[in-house]
């Protein structure tokens, strides 16, 4: 259920390029404006086990798929190819790369609140080594690309997430389902909910504003309404979670 | 027709996301490949009266659109706000403004054949102003959608280019129509035959090449079947290609 | 005088590559220190005649001199060339291109505080068309050294800069004599109270911090013992502040 | 010896700033010039043997020494300091740590001639992988400075280098030597004739050129007159080489 307080009339929008929905709010005349969003959503998800030949060629790939190779905004994955395979190109399978790329990025970058801006992309990230839940995202797609592995970002609601916020992560498709990994280890991967997903932060922005806007804040809060058992990765049993 | 010399299999591929097809050719083994396409094409163009009145806000674009509002690898568009905003936001209408950034480009960026190369963006050209047609091409989108005006990459070829060549140049969304521009005036608007649109070059490459490949050359003709009478863009008549 | 609270032992250094002298204070154990330096400080400073003939052109600058026209940490001038050419090269003498590039920066860049960071340099200034003073004096100097006018950075205090802070312009190297500019235009040029200048604020950092230290505030404040006449720039009669 | 022909008349110059000499020579009207430069040189190096005290703190180091801590253009030691700290923080002591930087450049970029230009920095160079002596050293400066070792650009002519050409390395200040280090491994560490030393290219370049000029060819060869016997590491002796 969607307020908007004072109330300006809103129009749904959706594109054939993907499955995001647009809301949009035209606000003519200056307002304090309180946006309130609630749903009960029902997660669906899948756990899936991930084998050795799970590596689709770029020649197995859908037309659909194809777009999330090519670098982003905020996804240079043609500035990161060589180090892509220098790090993890000896890795067998698809899965145990990105998994492998996740645990690096975890190992290697700090998560720090304000040390990057929304101009901040991979091709920082992976030199300056710290960020948010967004860098850490845009860098692991960056990654997966480099190595052909077709890769996309997911903005959404992370159950248990301390603080409470909206969360980025990212998906990829391996054995033909987007698997969902999260670099920053913060979120179940089991209790997302998807807002959007999309080839970077660029096109899956939980907001995008035009005209002059100032932000006051933001309250974001999620709960289980049935007993929840978060997913837990299991080295021996290569299982990835999809939507 | 295609010819693929020697011959592979080949299958084509379509994306939701875009009216772009791919032609995907596996070859398996080393060899020295030589690919040739000819086709005869109708260019279908509309020659169309660009008026005052004919900004979309935000409010009006179609859920399809709003993709090309936003930034991109090559196309930082949220970087160039304020440089867009003292150019061209006093200038009247969406037509006029993009007609001014196609001139103010032409006026103030060298076409110098080898002065970028593929990581070259619009953040890159803007100061050091020089490049080729894709550099003049993403300046102009990242410009444009600076100003709220969207607009993508056009790629293809381009009838009585001097030295005959792929081509790239771009279209702004104007009035409800994807209008033709070149920022390097080098080809006749009417002249155009399009290969693919996108958000900008890492989308609609005339070729991805994956695996070890070494290109030898492309060889790139056009002829006119019928008379080609030049579209001549006159200031007193507002006139705007589309296709 | 200077006191250093609680007290540590510090020492002077010089260093025979620039003016600059350090203040190296060694602090070996966690606590909260508080520097205090005050001085008074005759101003000497020249105002002179620019005329037509200024320029100098590389073969007649000094060995010392050369080292200024090379691009440095936050003035990549090497990327600016085109750019400066095209817009201040047909401008006359030096001086009265140093002048436009000032204006050009007052003119095109918005002074807002907290737009920028540390890593902020002249390249991304130039398109962003944001900054502090630190931003403003990186880009006229990259600009100048584009065109082969040598040129530092100068950090110092500002007689009547509201609020009360530390400053940066720059100088230019015209006629044998560094004149400074200041393209924030906030500070009166006569004004001014050198603390160090370099090539940029790399080498001219009012603190270099080693360690682990946080910064809780900083207060400067700057009065005249004798009646003050600011400088007024006549473009009718050009002068320049050298000291 | 010198031989300009056409001949031209040439001054030296020399800079406080270094201990680098200009040679300048002042070409009024269009010619084909070649410049020869011919010198028999005594190399003086000592072999020093490095030991694990050899760390000096910044409040340690001279005045002249400290402006080889800060970043400059190619070498932006500020982006690079948690990278650095993660891969070499933990090594013992600073000849160690530059070892360590000067084998890990080795394995993890590659030479590739061409693939690199004159604006390619070390914050480049560490993502993208690949590049020349120049980038390489760059590098390792930039990785020196980040844990707060001075370090420098050398730039010369290394004895059996193949091809021959000019070669640049780095030196890093230890122990209060300037110890000289190639990460590219292609030279003799005792096989140089230093050109200059600066903090990086921007400052050391071989020659620079103002005004319209278009290279030919530069042929460097040197040779040995008397018997060479080129150092090597013995990573047992921990030997540093300086000049």
């Amino acid at each position: 259920m969607l307020w908007i307080d004072p109330y300006f009339p809103y129009e749904e929008l959706s594109s054939t390029a993907s499955e995001n929905r647009f809301l949009r709010v035209f606000v003519d005349q200056p307002t304090e404006l309180i946006l309130t969003y609630t749903a009960t959503v029902d997660v669906l998800h899948q756990e899936l086990m991930m084998n050795q030949a799970d590596f689709l060629s770029v020649k197995q790939l859908e037309g659909d798929v194809l777009t999330y190779l090519f670098p982003s905004r905020y996804c240079q994955s043609d500035k990161l190819s060589r180090l892509a395979q220098k790090l993890f190109g000896e890795i067998g399978s698809s899965y145990e790369k990105v998994v492998a790329i996740t645990n690096w990025i975890y190992d290697n970058v700090e998560y720090i609140s304000g040390s990057t801006d929304s101009q901040t992309s991979a091709f920082d990230t992976v030199t300056e080594r710290s960020g948010v839940c967004r860098d850490f995202a845009h860098l692991g797609i960056a990654l997966c690309r480099a190595l052909t592995i077709p890769a996309r970002y997911f903005t959404g609601y992370a159950y248990q997430l301390q603080p409470p916020d909206f969360h980025a992560c990212f998906e990829a498709y391996i054995g033909g389902v987007w698997i969902i990994f999260d670099a920053t280890k913060l979120a179940h991967l089991n209790g997302l909910v998807k807002i959007a997903s999309a080839k970077d932060a660029a096109d899956a922005a939980v907001a995008s504003i035009f005209g002059s806007v100032k932000s006051n804040s933001a309250i974001v809060s999620c709960e289980a309404l049935e007993p929840f058992i978060p997913f837990t990765y299991d080295p021996n049993h290569k299982m990835g979670v999809a939507y």
